[in-house]
């Protein structure tokens, strides 16, 4: 085994970032020292509410929001059912029609398929080859009956981060909720409730280094939203079940850590990121990007190796020590053709060749390399295998 | 301050347990050094999976279920309402109606709240003044339209521990599903799903000294559920959402522990639970126990102290460093009274006078004896302050 396969090149921060360090103490810290519940007013229990509240302005602080318009969840896929069917379920009297893209992650598509059988009509929008929705189609789509415009902020699959103010913009003119699903760009790239014009937007801990099993969601100040976990009076009775007191310590920390280290991250990473996409397409025939070159995530690429599957890619690479992902991690074992790669005019053959590798804070110049130097033998040895090739 | 008073006695268990400290070791562990999303098919994402599944190995294990039975969630809420909603979303071609008891948690309670809304039908039973759950008025409740029965294992309130096993062979006769609401159960006194006779069963980490974040819901091979948290597929396509990796893990130790050290500590805490009742009887005039004397939670003591409040008790001994609750945590700020006490019938104006002693396994003969010390000369301060008292 090489010096370089003994060491873990993690390039799969869209499925989940390693937790920082510092965030990783405040965790230890706190599950070893507290324990109570924050609804009681005995010491223990406050001292866990200080940490919560703590914690909140934090997270508030990352999105320009007032720390009253969050509400912690469990996960990005809690905040998304929780604002779809809270949102639409509020404003039924208005109207049923919400309007999303073709590119939305599963826990928004799956639970407005639940809203479709439930009565809820959906119109899901177009993108064009870089996954761009246009502000303009948003505008077109909404009637009167149009309670809700749902649509994620950056891909995790393409990387093409959405013209999200502008859409803002056509939401407020015509009166429509807008909600955004910000799971990975919020402590990625600057976020802000108010410029973006959303009502409501979901931000997941472990996109920036924080742990899973803890996320949030903004709810603009007097927006009506039915809660989705029904009990105790947590979060103002917007989301009820015991807090995740750890967890909710240590997406705080990770969001201040973020606000505070995103434009430098942002810096480095975006020039890793075409160092990888020029080198990718430099080294190897018949592959190319998808999503837009530059208007993406920092440290996003990805793209389409012709002829062999993504899957098989993925597995040699891991063999050296190199950790990339196909797709959404969400859905990774079901072996799919993305919904995402279809959406942007990918033909469903070429789909299954696609890549995605997602950089974050401690990768470096030497991890590019390192997969540039990795991959195209692997892409050689698998065309050899592959009968789409040799025809 | 006393010497007594530096320390911590925390008597609140049912709100949340402290976390053990090899716990506690276990997710620093995890949370330092893994941080894979299971779903992906590279090294870290196959490293979080074992963990996952060694966690899930333990907790089945601790209730005597197949690893393959276990769901994990966030908490004892979202398995409740996925429970309640699932399972009766999944049978309602077969009728719309649910039986329950009066002394559920607002988990419970408020999600049938929102089944009603859908059509369904939900008989309440009531309990007998101990808090018993008549298994006969049960098996007499089911109609040909009953789909499901959920019932807590035990009260949080006055610590009964239900005749669950008796009810799961009336449901079974029935045809009917069963949900157990085992939180304060599971990882305290057997809890053996085969023996209970049930289809689904809730259970929380943060009860038996793990985190809180991270909870699971028992499902009966081959019973048909809808899943709640709706995107990737997580958990068998059960439950959809970023697993709480740590969270998981500590919940594995947490019961591995339980199951190992349950009966030490039971011993131990039924001690100290009747030292404390009697102690409590004896000192304090005008005190009753609520919930059975012996049919209860180990460490678990209920009463009213009658013409004061059990929320100026909690802070006066918050003073004292004692830690108690008035009754559940998860509405304590709400200032009602308790419908659980309620149901026991104990009138509204003693309810308000409610406190629960909730003991663990790091409490001492001393923590009672500190309690039997500090609480009487408070009750005497409360009662010369209480109009309901001077009449």
């Amino acid at each position: 085994m090489s010096a370089d396969a003994t060491r873990l090149v993690y390039l799969d921060h869209v499925a989940s970032s390693p937790v920082d360090r510092r965030v990783a103490e405040t965790i230890c810290t706190v599950i070893k020292n507290n324990f109570g519940n924050p609804l009681n007013v005995h010491t223990p229990g406050q001292a866990a509410q200080e940490i919560i509240e703590t914690a909140r302005q934090n997270v508030a602080a990352l999105i320009n929001a007032d720390p009253k318009e969050i509400i912690f969840t469990s996960c990005g896929t809690e905040s998304n059912n929780f604002a779809l069917y809270g949102l639409a379920q509020a404003a039924v009297g208005k109207g049923k029609h919400i309007i999303t893209s073709q590119l939305e992650h599963f826990s928004i598509l799956h639970a407005l398929k639940n809203l479709e059988q439930q009565g809820f009509e959906v119109t899901y929008l177009p993108v064009d080859k870089f996954g761009f929705v246009s502000p303009e189609q948003v505008a077109s789509a909404i009637r009167n009956d149009t309670i809700l415009v749902s649509l994620t902020h950056a891909s995790n699959e393409i990387g093409t981060i959405e013209p999200i103010a502008e859409i803002g913009k056509k939401a407020k003119e015509k009166g429509v909720l807008f909600h955004v699903d910000a799971v990975q760009c919020a402590g990625i790239i600057p976020v802000d409730v108010k410029t973006l014009g959303v009502d409501a937007l979901t931000l997941a801990s472990n996109t920036f280094y924080g742990p899973t099993g803890v996320a949030a969601l903004y709810l603009k100040k007097g927006t009506r939203i039915l809660p989705y976990l029904v009990g105790g009076t947590q979060e103002e009775g917007r989301r009820a079940g015991t807090h995740n007191l750890a967890g909710i310590a240590g997406m705080g920390e990770a969001a201040k850590i973020a606000k505070a280290e995103m434009a430098g991250n942002s810096e480095k990473l975006i020039k890793l990121r075409d160092k990888l996409a020029q080198g990718l397409v430099q080294k190897i025939p018949e592959f190319f990007l998808t999503g837009h070159p530059t208007g993406r995530l920092p440290g996003h690429v990805s793209g389409v190796v012709k002829y062999i599957e993504g899957e098989s890619m993925s597995m040699l690479l891991d063999m050296e020590g190199i950790a990339v992902s196909t797709g959404s991690a969400c859905v990774s074992k079901a072996l799919k053709a993305s919904h995402v790669v279809l959406a942007i005019g990918v033909s469903p053959e070429d789909a299954h060749g696609s890549l995605v590798f997602s950089m974050g804070k401690d990768n470096t110049d030497a991890d590019v390399d390192h997969v540039l130097e990795k991959l195209p033998p692997i892409v050689e040895r698998l065309r050899q295998m592959s009968p789409l090739y040799k025809k």
